[in-house]
């Protein structure tokens, strides 16, 4: 079946991608976009920068020490294979199909006759093959070339790119198998890579050098670093940490492995450890964006309650890697608490990296932007990873592919279906089919203009000839939503977060209403989260909204907004809210320490709102995932809230 | 005579080491650490691990490829000649006059005919001279390599030291000179060096070369790095620059050749442009200690207002750059905005960095720690630049030597002198003597348990034949001080932070007593410093206080700490304060996102301690410098206050 992700078995199964599509809104113009113009863009810059030609190169017996790209560079590659077979698929595109066959005949031509196939190592004047485990990203490119086969596989069968795939992971299994060497990778990403290329192929020996990759890590494998081996978790064993640590994008990825690996096995204690490292990251480590690692230093997690706006880094990559941890977790669990924090991540990571045109990426998503960012040039790669501008290409350009490689596939993480039902995680207007044991016919339409309105209607495709359930995901910030059953009482009942479930022998033609609350509302940080103690964001449905500057008379100005909180907020103009806000006039002591002054409070004191005091006016807000189209912009998401004063002459 | 900064002329003049000693106290007692086990604990790390003899195997022409420590190891050699030299000239020890002429006989066999002296590039099997001027840090070291001949020079007199440096500045002059290769080093320092150079040797040729470098640097001389030119200061042109940006050292070492130069060629227009610099990044880009460098990544200053407490750098490096720019500043212009930085900066930042004995080190500075850091073994070379533990050496190890080098010339900030008078800027038990113009003797006893206690006495300590002025610097923080002056008429006046001055024809035995109030006092933040609104810090006198996990239950409970801002502050055991304290109990909601509510307000509303709510308590507050020394802790400066609720019943 064509599904990105497919346990051999699991609480709930996924839909295969034919049985879903999307047909309008949100998520399915970013589709569009991803198909018309990110997946050739990202191919035109890697032929234009060498990348692809470093393949070439290897064929021809040409490398040498002048190689162009990071040495990981094959993966973008790779990452984008499996966009296009995912698009292909979707599609039907002859020119993915296309690119897929191209792309795959220049590296087929690169792999070496016992299967190693690497362009940075291994070759005439390149170092020798897996000579820098730590930092050499040899076994991470291959995880993401089989990746890019089990997309192929899955969505075409058996081809030159599965053939080369299987090759390279037999040459994996054949060094680092039980007898071979006990060595893992810097980089995770081989353990997902293999473990699903044995569900793929039915071949189990792939899952089992997974586990062992996975039981190798954790005990000072790898040298150690200046970063310190939390950095590619090899400080304490996965079945054995408490919390996700080190650079996130590793830290996830290996737990994405690791839940693969713990289903295949029945690993119980191995399930639930990720799930206590998903628990106490999403509790304390995480963004109300959904993003992670709160460190540029090191792209990595932070200590607890370490969530500061400014430098948060949010790297886009993290963001597709925790929506594929909580994906599987979801399958494991059928738990949607995993389906709320992938909304959460799409919303306001995924979405937020690509310009409107497909062809900019952001790399790092802070929360708060103090001095715009500058004005990219189409042209460029950019050499740094900092927020505030959407680049063409980077230097390390692993968002981009990343990005379009869950677009092509977004459709497959919208339902999953049970013995008993279908149940629905994700709203936007898709047709659903599943065909559940018995022959029942669970087939949906859905029509939404969510996240803009929060009206969802499911409307039955198709009689059933015995009862199933409906099970329709309650986000959790979606206290006050209704269900309205028209083909059962018709009548309206609330329902809690969570989940809510309809469950008869339904009718084509029914149709079951969830109308959620996306009227804009404010949220707090817990107190431990020092860096936004004293502000609150707004939200609006599953959006996070912000302030940007060119609301603002300068950019300088969004470092003293305060807004009155007791006001409350109001819907906006473009999805967006309106809050009341001030800008109080702060000046710089002139000697010495403006930053520090004597007293107790930090907070200036205002007349509220609405005492009448001058100076309010209402800020628009607008989401998130959108920041900076209009052009650079300072941001911020949290808004410090003043402090009333009462009225004059009280 | 004997200084470590001789401008030739300036608004005050520096006194001599010889005309300044330290009697007793606080940094009385950090010089005789310093003197008695530091900076033998710094020649023996570089013994040991092979950076002294990398020196040995230049002259043995035994280099090879696989030379020990960083491309800057030479420079922490220079630092430490320039800590002996100080040392040797302060305590007459014979044992830092035998290390200064041990170390110099084994430099001087490394340096080449030519005058090129470095031993990590330019000899068999290492890298060509100049070929890496981004990263190389030739010229870096060559300027530590004057600073230490600067200081033998002034202290002793030419020895081989001197005329050794001399060959390797007349090298630079003629490989870097103004025809030679337009050329800038991607860590400024020889700029300084070569500035105080010229000064010492009386030749103008070491200061123009300096100018050159200064006037190269600014206009994208160097490569770009994924860091940007900011980072070596190579983006914007000195005299142009608004702002400290980028790594902080350099920035700081770059400033105040800046001011060297500046007042070398009576160049205001530049010395405006540092004072400029100077005045925004105190204001809006240094902590409270004094610390600079908010940003772990770059070990750099951030943007405006970044000034995270947790992922604080502020490297002890910094501190000592910051001092040198400070110092050369308040020579320049008399203005004791200056002086008061340095006393902040050497509490909080210089004093924080050593253990009591001396044998272990603070590299970042952070102002929140969240966990404790790991115990250190006194024979680990320490990987990482973390907070939270003091290490005996480090794999980057610029802070030992440099604290080493500032603590022995340490008295010769405490003051200075113009044609009228004697300024005191820095309060230690002290003999202080000048002769001012027309012979009058300025001589002075200073008297004082500050910072503990706030009374200074300074008895005069020879009569004066003719009327001169006594300046006193009162702290930007000593609001209600008072002066008097048993030789005058005997009344307490008060004086405001700034300058207060006596002038007469004193006569012996006279004293002035200046009473500064160090009774604790709450400090708050600019609400611009978003990471730590809502929080209040308390200070006492010139030192930082902080809490301390070792205070409370166990560290996590740092997390959670609220204080009663409005019960004030108490004067504390051990030099420190009390304040009242509650530890809420918080916990994690099960589901999903602990770290955002809904809701208007993060601050959790407690009743307040004197309204007789219960668990409120008496927490410690300790010297911020002496943090850790009780063992690893978690630890915070910023003490997030509670909001009031009104008492039960109401």
């Amino acid at each position: 079946m064509s599904s990105p992700v497919l346990p051999s078995h699991s609480r709930v199964r996924p839909l295969g991608l034919a049985q879903v599509s999307l047909t309008g809104g949100f998520w399915h113009e970013r589709q569009a976009v991803n198909a018309s113009a990110t997946l050739a863009h990202c191919e035109s810059w890697m032929e234009r920068l060498g990348w692809l030609a470093n393949f070439d190169r290897v064929a021809d017996g040409t490398t040498g020490p002048d190689r162009p790209g990071w040495p990981f560079s094959d993966s973008e590659v790779y990452k984008l294979l499996e966009a296009l077979a995912w698009e292909s698929y979707r599609s039907g595109d002859p020119g993915a199909e296309a690119a897929i066959k191209r792309l795959t005949a220049r590296i087929a031509r690169a792999q070496d006759p016992d299967g190693y196939l690497n362009t940075c190592y291994g070759h005439p004047g390149r170092p020798p093959r897996y000579s820098d485990l730590e930092g050499g990203h040899e076994l991470y490119n291959t995880g993401h070339l089989l990746q890019a086969a089990v997309a192929r596989l899955r969505t075409h069968g058996e081809d030159d790119l599965v053939r080369l795939a299987r090759r390279a992971a037999d040459h994996v299994c054949r060094v680092f198998g039980p007898d071979g060497r006990a060595g893992i990778c810097g980089h995770p990403e081989i353990e997902v890579g293999l473990a699903e290329f044995g569900r793929a192929t039915g071949e189990d020996r792939y899952v089992e050098q997974a586990r062992l990759f996975l039981d190798r890590r954790g005990h000072g494998t790898l040298r150690d670093i200046p970063l310190g081996r939390a950095y590619f978790q090899d400080d304490v064993p996965v079945r054995e940490a408490e919390v996700w640590r080190g650079h996130a994008v590793r830290a996830l990825y290996l737990a994405a492995g690791a839940v693969d690996v713990a289903v295949e096995r029945g690993d119980d204690d191995l399930l639930r450890a990720v799930e206590r490292q998903w628990e106490r990251s999403v509790a304390r480590r995480t963004y109300i964006t959904g993003g992670m690692g709160s460190r540029h230093q090191d792209e990595g997690f932070g200590e607890d309650w370490e969530l500061p706006p400014d430098r948060a880094y949010c790297e886009t990559c993290a963001g597709v890697a925790s929506v594929m941890v909580s994906w599987r977790l979801l399958l494991a669990t059928g738990d949607v608490r995993y389906a709320d924090l992938i909304e959460r991540t799409w919303y306001n990571v995924i979405a937020a990296s690509p310009s409107a045109d497909g062809r900019a990426f952001f790399y790092a998503n802070p929360l708060h932007q103090r001095v715009p960012g500058r004005p990219a040039d189409p042209d460029e790669v950019s050499p740094r990873a900092e927020g505030g501008t959407r680049a063409a290409w980077f230097d390390v350009s692993c968002c981009p592919t990343n990005v379009a490689r869950t677009l092509a596939g977004l459709h497959g993480y919208l339902a999953t279906s049970d013995d008993d039902g279908l149940q629905i995680h994700q709203y936007a207007p898709a047709t659903i089919r599943a065909t559940l044991p018995g022959g029942r016919e669970a087939a949906v339409e859905v029509e939404t203009g969510y996240p803009a309105t929060g009206t969802v209607r499911v409307r039955i495709a198709a009689d059933a000839a015995a009862p199933w359930t409906l099970a329709l995901r309650v986000p959790a910030w979606a206290e006050g939503a209704t269900l309205s059953d028209g083909g059962g009482d018709g009548g309206v009942r609330p329902v809690a977060p969570g989940v809510a479930e309809v469950r008869r022998a339904f009718r084509a033609g029914e149709v079951i209403t969830l109308d959620l609350p996306v009227r804009p509302r404010l949220t707090r940080p817990d107190p431990r989260v020092d860096a936004v103690r004293g502000c609150v964001a707004v939200e609006r449905g599953p959006e996070v909204l912000c302030a940007e500057s060119g609301d603002l008379p300068d950019p300088a100005a969004l470092d003293a907004l305060v807004i009155d909180a007791g006001a409350g907020v109001r819907a906006g103009p473009d999805g967006g809210a309106l809050v009341r806000a001030l800008l109080p006039a702060l000046q710089d002591r002139p000697w010495p320490y403006t930053a520090y002054r004597p007293g107790t409070t930090d907070r200036p004191a205002h007349r509220p709102a609405s005492g009448g005091g001058a100076g309010w006016f209402d800020l628009p807000l607008r989401p998130y995932h959108s920041w900076a189209r209009r052009g650079p912009a300072a941001m911020r998401v949290w808004l410090p809230v003043s402090t009333p004063r009462p009225p004059e002459g009280e």
